[in-house]
C-alpha cells in the first residue's frame, strides 16, 4: 500500500478514523509506524495528503492533521474488455489494471471463457481488489467495472456506447501488427485506440474476432511470443501509461 | 505451455522421447492429446517444429514425424538488471522475462533486497522458470543469467561490459520522464536504451542512483503511479516488444 484509502465519511475536517482490518496491519506490521508518524492517505472519490497518528490500537487508528491537497493522477483513456479469467488470476487482473489507471474495465464471457469462472466467490471480490490496486497505484478514483455474461450483445449495444476512437483486440493469428498499427498512428498524430480487448487463455474465436471487427475493433498481433494474460495486460497497457501524450489525452 | 521445449539430447532424426513429468502431465491433462496427435515443439537452442504422438505413457512420450523447420523469434536486445526480488514473485518475474524474450537477465542485490531473499530455495529453481516461460513466449533460446550480491562491483566492473549504448533506470523520485525520453530518442532516431535496471519493492537508494548515474545509466520516473514491481517489468519491457524498430534491432 503506497497510499490508504479512506472513505468520506471516515474524514472530518482535519480529523479521520481508520478500521480496515487490512490498512490496520499495513500500519502496524509493515510501516512499524507508531503514534506521531505521518501516513500518505487518500479519500475515495477525492484527494491524496497526508495525516499524523494520533491513537492506534489492534483494531483502530485515529488520525489528526489530515491534509488532502493533491488531486490523484489522471486516468488512462482506454476501456479494458477483458474475457473473464481463470479466478486464480483476477485479483491481480483487477489490481494492476486499477493501478495503472483504466478507467473502464469490461469483464465480458467469451468461447474459451470456462463457465465455471462466473460462479467463481472472487468475483465478489473484486472491490477490495480495486482498492488493493488504487492503494497500489496511489489513485483514488475507482475505474468503472462491468460485468456482461453473454458477448454478442455485449459487443453490439454496449461497446458502441463505450467507443469513441477506435477499438483494438490482441489476437496472435492475425495479419496486422500491434507496433505497426502504433507507427502509423503515431505518424498521423492520431490518437491512441480507446478500447482495448484482450481474451482468456486460448485467445478469441474468429466468429468474435468478426464481431469485433463489425465494430470498429481491430484485431492486431504483439509478435510471434505469446503472453500470460496479466503479461499482455501490463505490456499492452503499458503503451498508454508511457505514452509522451498519454497526460494530455486523459481527463 | 504453447510448445514443449526437449534438450538436443532428446531428439534423433526424426524421432523424440519425452519425459519431463510437467510436460507429459500437460500433454495427457491439459492438451488431452492422443496417439497419432501432433505437437508444437521446440529444441532448447534449436529450431521449433512439430513431431506425432508415437507411444504414452503415465511417464514418457514418444514422438514421430518430427520436424524443426522455424527459427524462435528474435531475443529483446535489452538486459534487465532486477534487484533480487520477494522470493514469491520470482518465478513469474523470471517466466515473463524469458516468454518476453530479454537476452540478459541480471539478478542483483539492493539495499532494500532482504538479506534472506538470497538464501530462498526459489533461486535454485530458476532454470525451471526459465522452461515455463520459453515453453509460454514460444522460443528456445535461454536467456543469459547472472547473479551478483555485491552492488558496487557489479555496476563499476560488470555493467561497462553489458551497456553498449544506454541504460536506464525506472525510479519513480525522479524529474525525468520515460515518455519524455522515449519521444526525444524516437524524434532523433535513437536506438532503444540497451539496459534497464527494475528495483526491489522501494525501490533504489540514492547511492545507488547515483552510481547508476556515474556509469550511463538515467533514472527516469513512469508517471505518477506505483507500480508492483512484475508490472512495471511487463510495462517497460512492452515498450521494447512492441517497439516498430524493435525486430530490426534484435538478433
Amino acid at each position: 500500500m503506497n497510499c490508504l484509502l479512506l472513505p468520506a465519511s471516515a474524514i472530518e475536517g482535519s480529523r479521520a478514523h481508520m478500521s480496515d482490518s487490512a490498512q490496520i496491519s499495513h500500519i502496524r506490521q509493515v510501516l512499524k509506524a507508531n503514534i506521531g508518524d505521518t501516513l500518505k492517505i487518500g479519500m475515495l472519490g477525492g484527494k491524496l495528503g497526508t495525516g499524523v497518528i494520533e491513537t492506534m490500537s489492534e483494531r483502530a487508528v485515529q488520525l489528526s492533521d489530515v491534509m488532502l491537497t493533491h488531486a490523484p493522477p489522471p486516468k488512462l483513456d482506454v476501456t479494458v474488455v477483458l474475457a473473464l479469467p481463470r479466478p486464480k488470476v483476477l485479483r491481480r487482473l483487477i489490481m494492476d489494471m486499477s493501478a495503472l489507471g483504466v478507467r473502464d474495465i469490461v469483464l465480458v464471457n467469451s468461447y474459451r471463457t470456462e463457465k465455471s469462472y462466473w460462479q467463481s466467490p472472487q468475483l465478489a471480490r473484486i472491490d477490495e481488489f480495486v482498492l488493493e490496486g488504487l492503494q497500489q497505484g496511489v489513485d483514488t478514483i475507482l475505474p468503472r467495472i462491468q460485468m456482461h455474461k453473454r458477448f454478442k450483445p455485449f459487443v453490439e449495444d454496449v461497446l458502441p456506447t463505450l467507443l469513441k476512437r477506435q477499438g483494438i483486440v490482441a489476437h496472435p493469428k492475425t495479419e496486422a501488427s500491434f507496433a505497426s498499427f502504433m507507427q502509423e498512428a503515431a505518424g498521423s498524430a492520431q490518437a491512441l485506440p480507446d478500447v482495448l480487448c484482450i481474451g482468456a487463455e486460448g485467445g478469441w474465436i474468429d466468429y468474435e474476432i468478426d464481431l469485433f471487427a463489425a465494430h470498429q475493433c481491430q484485431a492486431l498481433h504483439l509478435g510471434a511470443r505469446i503472453l500470460r494474460t496479466e503479461a499482455a495486460v501490463n505490456a499492452l497497457l503499458g503503451q498508454w501509461l508511457l505514452h509522451p501524450q498519454a497526460s494530455e489525452k486523459c481527463f
